[in-house]
C-alpha cells in the first residue's frame, strides 16, 4: 500500500486544495478501498457555499466540518479488512472479501440509541455520521470520504457489493436513487380511493437535475400516468423525458400562476395527485403545494441543508387542501441492492448513465467544483 | 305546521337578528326537522369576525354567504319526509319516519363529480354546499340551518338516526367528534417501526376547546401512552384532563422554547410523536412542528378558515424533521354512528356533556355568539 | 331501432342457443349499447360447467340465472339515453350522449347499504347484480349481458368512456386488468421494511392466462423486481414472457418440491416476496403459500366461484409463514380509467391485443365456448 | 454466587425433573440473572405434549430440545454483567447495572442476515433461536430458561428495564401482551372506508385464556366499539369481561351455525369486522373465517406450533370473503416498553394481576406444568 493518499480537501467554505494525506490504518469493522469514482451532491455543494447545518433543530443536527475529503456516493473496490469482519460489513451478512467493489450508505449510526431501536429503515439516529461530511482529514483516519485514491470506510458503516457486470457510472448513482424512497412511502400511503400514489397517477417533479430525474425514473417505475418536470434548463428537462417524463415546463417561460393552470388543465382542473420538490429552494414548497390537488400528496427532499423561511398559508396551503405531506431528508439503507437491481434491469430503457455529465480527476478538484455549479451540469464524478 | 319559523339569522359580519322566516316547504328528497339543539362552531365565529373564506385557493373555494341562517352541529326530529324517501336519506338507508330524531353531516355533496366518485370517506366534492353556511335566508327554502325552530334538510343530505336512550346534548357534539378522524388516519399510517399514531404513543393537542378534548378523548381512545393539552386556559385544561390528558401546559406561564422543552423532557429528548393543531391561529402550526420528534405526525385541523400566513423554514420544520403531515378541513361522513356509539358507550369514563359550557333560547342569539367569544366559554348551543 | 336482437344464450349448464329476443325498452337510468364486442370470462366458463354459486357464504350470495344473456367484458357505442340522464351514468358525471363509446363496471350496487356506504371502491352491496349473469333472458329487458348485437344496460349501473383512438381489442380488457388492483392493496401494505408489495420485489403469478398475464403486467408496472410465471401451456408463459415475466416453470416439468425449490434459488432461499394466484384451483392455493417467503404476501384471485375444499395446515402455511393473505372476487370501480389510460400509454411495451385469441361471430356461439376450454386458448370475444 | 442453581427440566415429552445444574460463567455481552418470576406458555405446553416443531415448513424451522430449561416470560434481576456491556444489553441503549430487574424478547437474532435487516419489529432470523426452548441444560451455560433461581441470558439477546414500581406479576406478563402488536398491524391496515381494524369496529376473540384476555385489552385500547369473546370456560370468559369483553359465547352451549348467527345479529347481519383467532386448534381457523365479515380482518396468532390440517374452502373462506388475512407466530421487540407503559398506566382498568391463577416453587416443577392443562387455568408462574 502507498504511504500517501492523493484527496480532494475542503479546508473552508469555498475551498478546495488537492493534497497528499496519511494512508490510513485498518483497524476491527473498518475497510479500505481503492476508489474508482465518487460524485458531488448537492450536500457539498451547499458545504461550499457555507450553507452547512444538517438537521437542523433535530436531536441529531451536525455541522460539517472542515478540513475534510469529502465524496459520498462512493464506489471503491476493497483491498483491506480484517479477515474477523468477513461478514460483518455488507448490509446483510454476505461475505466480504479483498477484491470486492462496493458502494455504501454515508450515514453511520450508533445501532442502539431509541431511534436505531424504533426506525428501521431510515438511519435517523441521533448520533449520526456521514461519511465525506463528518470526518476532519487532519486526525486519522484522515480519508474518509470518496475524493481520494484510497478511503477508510468506518467501523458500523454498510456497505453493498456491486454486481460484476455493472459500470462505475451506474454504481456511483446508487445513493441518490435511494432518496427516492419517498415514493415508496407514498405508495404505502396509497388508497384505492384516490390517496397517496396511486397507479396512474400524475406526478409532478420540481426540478429535472440528476435527483429530479431519478424521481421522474421512479415515479414511471412505480406505476405513475402523467409525469410533469419543471426546470428552468431546457436541456434537463430533455434529459428528463427520456427518464419518463411526459410534459416539461419551463419556469422561465410562464409565471407562477400559469404553472398552475398548466397543471390543472392537464388534470380536469384539481391539480398534481403526488408532486415532488427536488429544486432545494424554499420558495418551490410553496409553489408545488399549489401544484397539488386537493387530497394530493406532496413530498419535500430538496431542502437537505438549510435554505431559510417562506411564508406559508397555513389554511390555503395545507388545511383546506386536505394535503399528506412527507418530508425527508434521507435515504433508507434498505435500498441499495434495489436501486442496483432496478438500474441494471432497466438499463436500457433509463439512461441513468447520461446524469453523469462531467468526469475529473482528483488533480482537478477546485475546477470539478466549481464546474458543478454549471446550470446545464448534473452529476460530477471524480476518477482517481 | 306553522306559517313562520323564529330563527336567528347572520345578515352580516357582526350582525345577528332574530327573524320570523317562512316555513319550508318539502320536496322529494329533503327532510323537515323539528330543532332539540343546534351548535355554534368555530366557522360561525369566524364568519362572525368576517374571516370567510373556506376552502381557499381550491376548487371547491367558498364563501359563506349573508343573510343566512347558521347552524350545522343539529339534533332534530323528523315532521316530514316524503314517504318515497324513507329508505333514501339515512345514511346506510335505514328507514327513516317522522319521530326519528336524526343529527347530520353538514356538508352536501354532488354524488357524481371526480371527488365523490374517487375520495370516498371525505366530502370532497368540487361542487360541496354546507347547512348553515352556503343557503341564503331570504329565499327558499329559507331555514338551511340549525338555529331555528325548524329546519330544511336539502336533498342529498345525509342524516344519522340518534339512538334513544341517547340525550341532545351528546347527540350535539357528534360532528366535532367526527373531525378527531384524522388520528384515525394517523393509525393507518402506524408502523411497528414508529411512524404514525402507534401504540402508546406521546400525543400533544394545541388547544384545549371542544375540538381540543374531544381529540384528548380520541387520543385516549385510540392507545396513546402520555396525552399533553397546551392552551392559555386553565379551566379548559382542566377539563381536558377530565377527558384523559396526563399534562397541561398553560402558554401563558412558560415561552415557546420552554414549552419545546417541557415536551423534550417528557420524551427522552425527542419531541412528541403525534401533535394535533386545533388552536386556530397559524402560528400555532410552526410551534407544533418544534414540539414534534424526527419522523413524528403533525396533524393540522385548526385552520378551517383563513387565518393568514406564517414563516416557515422548510429544512428545519419539514425536510429534517421527516414529517409526516396531515392536512385537513373535514369530517367523514363514515364516522357519524362510530361517534355516537363510542360516546354512548363511554359516557361514564369521558364527561362529554360538559362540553356545553352555555345553552341559549333563539331570542337570545346575538348574546349567544357573544358569549362564546368568552375565553373560558367551551360550546354554546341553542335549545329553542 | 330492430324489433328483435340477437343474441346467445346459456339456457342451461353446458347448453347455449343463438335466440331473437325482443329490443328492451329504454328506461330512466339506463343506456341501450350496440355492440362492438364482448369477452368469454372464466365465470361465465364456470357457469357453463355448472359451478355457479357466486360469493358463497357470504350475506351478497348470489346463484347464477338461466336463461341468460352472458357477457360482462363489453365495449358498445350508445344508442339511445334519455336526455336527462346525460351526466348520470358516466363514472364521475361526464357527459354521455349517442355515439360515444363506453365499457362498463358489470357490478350493480344498490348504492345505499352498509357496504355501498362503507366499502367505497369494491362493490361489496349486499344486493350485488351483475351484467350478463343475474338477468333472465326470458323477461324485459331481456338483454342484459354483451353476448348480444344490441344489450340493455341497467339503472344505476355505471359505463366508462372509451378513448376515441383506442380500439375495441384494448377496450375489451379493462375489467380483467382492473381485478390487478389488488397489488394496488399489496403496495398500500407495502413498507420499507419488507412487507406488503415493495420496490424490486420477486413476484410469483400462477396461471398464465388472461388474468395471469395482466397480472404480470401490472407487477411489472408497479416496479417488481424479477417475476416468475407458473403455468402447464408454454404457449401460454411465452405471452407472459411477453407481458414481464423474467422466469417461467412449466407445471408439467417438474414436481410440486422442485418448483418450491426453483423459487427459493432465484430468492437467497427465502421464497417470493408477493404470490398471486390466478389459477383457479384449490390446490394452487396451498402450493402458493408453499411459494412465498416468511412475511410475504399472497393474493388469492383465482377462484371466483367455490373450487372445493383443500388441506391447510395452519401452522405452517399462516402462523408460522406470518402470511398477509388478501382474498379477492371483484375489481373497484375506480380502477377503470386508470386501467385504460395506462393499457394505452403502454400498448407498445405490452402486447395487450395479444390476449385476445379467439373472435367468434354470434352465430357461433356454443363452438366459442367450447373453444374457450382449449389449453392454448386465452381470450375468446364475440363481435357480433 | 452458588455453585449450583436449582431448576425446572423438561428432560424429554411430559418428563419433567427438578435438578441442580452448574451456575453459569458470564461472558462478555450476557447476563446473570436472580429470578423473580417466570410463566408457563402454551408453547411450554405443546412441547410437554411432544408437539415441538417451531417456525414449520420456514427457513427458521426448530425444534425444540431436550432436556432443557423453559421459561421466556422472565423477569429477574441482573446479577452479573460485564462493565463493558453496560449500554450494550438494554434494548435502546439504556444503561444497566447490577440490582436492575429486567424483562427480555425470548427470540435472539442473528442481527447480520436478510430478515434481520429488511424485517425489523419482528424477529424473523433465519438463524433465530429461543430463550427457554433452543438451549440444552446439559451444557454450559446450563440455564438459559427463566424457571430456575439463576438464569444465564444469551450475548446478543435484548433486555428491557422494569419500572420500579411495577410488580413483578405485571411485568412477567409483557411478553404475552406484545403478541397482541397485530392488532396494531390491524390498525395499520385500517381504512376510513371500512377495512383493517377501525374505529369502533366489533372484535371477536376466540379464546379466553392469557393470551385472549390479553388480545380483549388491546382491542379496547385501540378503540373497538363492541368486543366478543369465544370459549368453553364461563370463568374464563368473566375474566375477560373485567378485561372489555361486552358479550361471551360458550361453545358448549350454542352450535357453530348458531355462533355465527349470534355475530351476524350483533352486527347487523355482517360478521365482525375483526376476529382474533387465539383458541390454538385447526377448526378453529375455519371457524372463525366464518365469523368474519366480507371484507373483513381475521387475525391467526393461536397455531404458535403444528396443531394439523383443517379443510379450507378457497372461494368460501378467502376469496369471495375478500378476506384480510394476517398469521403471527411472534410478537415485536419494540412492543416490550410500551406493553409495561400500558400496564402500569391502565392497571386499575384492567386486571392484568388475575391472569396469574397459580404461583409454584421450582420443587413443584411437575405438579406446576401439570395443573397448567386445567381448563380454569390461565397463567402459572414459577417464584423461586
Amino acid at each position: 500500500m502507498p504511504e500517501k493518499v492523493k484527496a480532494v480537501v475542503m479546508t473552508a467554505p469555498g475551498e478546495i486544495e488537492v493534497q497528499e494525506l496519511p494512508y490510513p490504518k485498518l483497524e476491527r469493522g473498518a475497510l479500505i478501498l481503492q476508489m474508482q469514482m465518487s460524485g458531488i451532491c448537492g450536500t457539498d455543494k451547499h458545504a461550499y457555499k457555507g450553507e452547512k447545518v444538517l438537521y437542523g433543530g433535530t436531536e441529531a443536527e451536525q455541522e460539517i466540518v472542515y478540513p475534510t475529503v469529502h465524496g459520498h456516493e462512493n464506489v471503491g473496490t476493497v483491498v483491506e479488512i480484517c479477515p474477523e469482519d468477513k461478514y460483518l460489513i455488507e448490509y446483510h451478512g454476505q461475505e466480504l472479501n479483498v477484491g470486492d467493489r462496493v458502494t455504501m450508505c454515508p450515514n453511520i449510526i450508533c445501532g442502539h440509541c431509541w431511534y436505531c431501536r424504533h426506525i428501521f429503515a431510515y438511519p435517523f439516529c441521533a448520533k449520526n455520521t456521514t461519511i465525506g461530511l463528518s470526518f476532519p482529514s487532519n486526525k486519522p483516519p484522515y480519508v474518509v470520504g470518496g475524493w481520494a485514491e484510497y478511503m477508510f470506510v468506518p467501523p458500523r458503516s454498510w456497505v453493498y457489493k456491486v454486481p460484476e457486470e455493472m459500470p462505475d457510472e451506474l454504481a456511483s448513482l446508487t445513493e441518490i436513487f435511494v432518496v427516492s424512497a419517498t415514493l415508496d412511502r407514498a405508495k404505502e400511503f396509497s388508497r384505492l380511493e384516490a390517496r397517496g400514489f396511486g397507479f396512474a397517477d400524475t406526478v409532478v417533479v420540481q426540478g429535472a437535475g440528476a435527483m429530479g430525474c431519478m424521481h421522474v425514473a421512479k415515479a414511471k417505475m412505480l406505476g405513475a400516468g402523467q409525469i410533469i418536470v419543471i426546470d428552468e434548463s431546457d436541456q434537463k428537462m430533455n434529459l428528463a423525458k427520456e427518464f419518463g417524463a411526459d410534459v416539461a415546463i419551463n419556469v422561465k417561460d410562464v409565471s407562477h400562476q400559469e404553472r398552475v393552470k398548466i397543471i390543472k388543465d392537464l388534470t380536469e382542473g384539481r391539480g398534481a395527485d403526488v408532486v415532488v420538490e427536488t429544486a432545494g429552494t424554499a420558495r418551490a414548497f410553496v409553489e408545488g403545494l399549489d401544484y397539488t390537488r386537493r387530497g394530493g400528496t406532496y413530498i419535500e427532499t430538496g431542502s437537505f441543508v438549510d435554505t431559510g423561511e417562506v411564508a406559508v398559508n397555513v389554511h390555503r396551503h395545507i388545511a383546506a387542501k386536505n394535503v399528506l405531506l412527507i418530508g425527508n431528508s434521507n435515504h433508507p439503507h434498505t435500498g441499495y441492492y434495489q436501486a442496483m437491481h432496478m438500474m441494471m434491469k432497466y438499463r436500457k430503457e433509463y439512461p441513468f448513465e447520461k446524469l453523469i455529465t462531467h468526469k475529473f480527476h482528483l488533480d482537478d478538484g477546485k475546477e470539478a467544483m466549481e464546474r458543478s455549479f454549471d446550470p446545464e451540469c448534473l452529476k460530477v464524478v471524480f476518477v482517481p
